[in-house]
């Protein structure tokens, strides 16, 4: 039986493991502590070429992980989706795996690989759980430079990022100033508002006002927040869709919702089925199955929810000085910025302030809002609308654009 | 002792019960079910004049009570506040209470002395919990039109309210046009966008999440889902706030998480500190403190909060025919439609929606939005700016818009 690699997909690839910061060369935290062993999960696509020149690091967002273009060993590239970004990396795509050299790594605090509060902490043999020590995306970043250290590259020709991984880009940018030729944060802010820390504060306590979250030690009860947790994602969920998606996905249609409850852990699900459940509207449905998704089949921890969101709500390039242009004061990257006019939850005045920043410190930058429909959760998304009775959708703008910006910096290193 | 009742205030007021719907002539409910019989929780303030002209209804917000102006008995007028509507309801000011007789009355599915979930079912002699039939804003207003009966009233020189006040405002001029001079919906919408679904959505999962919960039994438990509605607390007050309001009140400040907690029901409280607490923000410590007051303070029930917010959910004006003028066909009354700019909840284009469709009728209709820092909350907030430095605040333009438009329905009725 012959498997079918879509074109253009890099096809099968291998999720690999760094491992650094053995004891007692602990890694130091900026908000204290110290932590290592640290595992890095990545993947790479493409090939490094001899002057070590094309490597370019993409950046997952707060759930994402390493798995970014292709197929998974065991995967069926006929059924199964491909890793997350995989619409941009490839041969002959944006990401050109012909021409670039692609990482991406799973940042520390997560569960996909790489070491978090779910990893066992090797002095006490089980997870670390709540005494994970606080992260930054200043950590996040560090880790990766030790990581590009071990792949023998100094010198990115990008980072790029969306949301979360557009935080690390800048951080990427200025922490590193000789080390980035470019970088290209999306959808993304240099520090979050106290309403963006509000939702993902609300997140967070949907997880602890879960009983079986047990002070973040569920592993050693065999349990899970499950409850908690899908809230959190719900919460998510709303912020990342436009308004306008909404009412072009879901309307005010409305369903029976005893029928729509999957069969799995039925248990809570059965829970919302009653009086007040006669009446539900598809949008509530979509929420559900988005819940489940994400502690079911994805496996999200919650310990790592509560760091990442934590690591997003601290990230403040301006401080501690207060002035976000000052921030910049060592870089030496050029920078292109995209933001989507319907993306309320880093709307475009928040890229406005960087650029505004970055200009201050008289560097190249391109600012750009793109025009969607998909609201946040754009920079995911291959193609404008949906195919509808066959009709191919508009390509999202941010890969032609991506794929110019990169050529040219690749062109005048 | 001689107590201090400040200038303008309709001083000390009593909440009264009506009963009606004894069965067996219960009320039929609009999706489905009877229900009865059924009390009602109102207080009016002014009297009536001998035309019965003079009927002022105005209706409470979502977690509102009947408690509108004045203080209740036990209440000390120099600490404690007044009615939720204090500052517009009284002799002299917008609602003039020398010149209107004004009612307000709690909605049921309430559980602020009206029939709810929380009350007895006198075929069971247990609380409704799940079993209580589902409410729409349609019965809401049916039920205060057998108030109206009651109290001798057939006219209403205006119904007001906002947010879901301004939905019942709605309902009353569509469902009884003979009976409403002129109405004012302030910061409302002629029905839920997927996305107001979505965040009532999240609210009620986190209620349906807490185990205590107990499939909405929780009363004979003796217990309350305090963590579940806490959380579902916190989501909507992010979205009763502006985005500038949150950056003028909590930017990016930070607390010590530890001294913040306050000691009350200590046992869930206790579960936020933990590593991930290092670092809390004031918006958090903001956002936990309205969760502990909405459970703790002001007693709100779980199913009450399911009961309602799909009320609102399930509102929707156009329905059946899905065209919105057509509901305002046979309306008589007056509008005056009021939103605010930073309002991101009900945005304007929800209030000009409804002002297209009544000016589709020929009616006499004017939509006002007006500036504030304070989002939806806007109509709950007498000051625009909170006084800074002895310096008064300026006025809600609010006050001064409906005082006039209410003296010109009563000049020309």
């Amino acid at each position: 039986m012959k498997t079918h690699i879509p074109h253009g997909s890099v096809g099968f690839v291998e999720t690999k493991r760094f491992t650094f910061a053995e004891p007692p060369h602990e890694m130091p935290m900026d908000i204290g502590g110290k932590l290592g062993p640290i595992t890095l999960a990545y993947e790479t696509y493409g090939k490094l070429n001899r002057e070590k020149s094309n490597a370019v690091l993409v950046q997952h967002a707060f759930s994402g992980s390493a798995h970014a273009a292709g197929f998974l060993p065991g995967q069926d590239p006929s059924k199964e989706k491909p890793g997350w970004w995989d619409f941009l990396i490839g041969p002959g795509r944006a990401l050109d795996t012909e021409k670039y050299f692609v990482i991406c790594s799973n940042v520390i605090g997560s569960c996909y690989g790489s070491t978090g509060p779910s990893s066992v902490d090797p002095k006490t043999g089980r997870p670390y759980g709540l005494s994970f020590p606080v992260v930054t995306v200043g950590d996040m970043v560090r880790a990766q430079a030790h990581l590009l250290d071990h792949l023998g590259i100094e010198r990115l020709l990008t980072v790029i990022g969306g949301s979360m991984g557009g935080m690390q880009a800048l951080q990427w940018a200025v922490d590193y100033p000789d080390r980035v030729a470019s970088a290209i944060p999306i959808a993304t802010t240099s520090r979050h508002s106290p309403q963006q820390i509000a939702f993902n504060h609300v997140g967070r306590a949907a997880i602890l006002a879960d009983p079986e979250f047990h002070e973040g030690d569920y592993y050693g009860w065999r349990t899970v927040p499950e409850r908690g947790l899908s809230v959190a994602r719900m919460v998510g969920f709303i912020t990342y869709l436009s308004d306008r998606k909404m009412h072009e996905k879901f309307g005010r249609m409305k369903q029976f919702a005893a029928a729509k409850v999957s069969g799995r852990q039925g248990k809570w699900a059965e829970g919302t089925i009653g009086q007040h459940s006669a009446v539900e509207f598809s949008v509530e449905g979509y929420l559900k199955h988005q819940g489940e998704v994400f502690v079911f089949d994805r496996r999200f921890d919650a310990n790592s929810y509560l760091s990442i969101t934590k690591a997003i709500d601290i990230f403040d390039l301006s401080a501690p000085s207060g002035r976000l242009a000052k921030a910049f004061g060592n870089v030496k990257s050029k920078f292109l910025i995209i933001s989507f006019d319907t993306d309320w939850l880093y709307p475009t005045y928040q890229s406005q302030e960087i650029r505004n920043a970055i200009l201050q410190n008289g560097l190249a930058v391109a600012c750009l809002e793109l025009s969607t429909i998909h609201g946040h959760d754009a920079f995911l998304i291959e193609n404008e609308k949906p195919p509808e009775g066959g009709k191919p959708g508009v390509k999202n703008k941010m890969i032609q654009v991506v794929r110019d910006f990169l050529g040219n910096v690749a062109a005048r290193p």
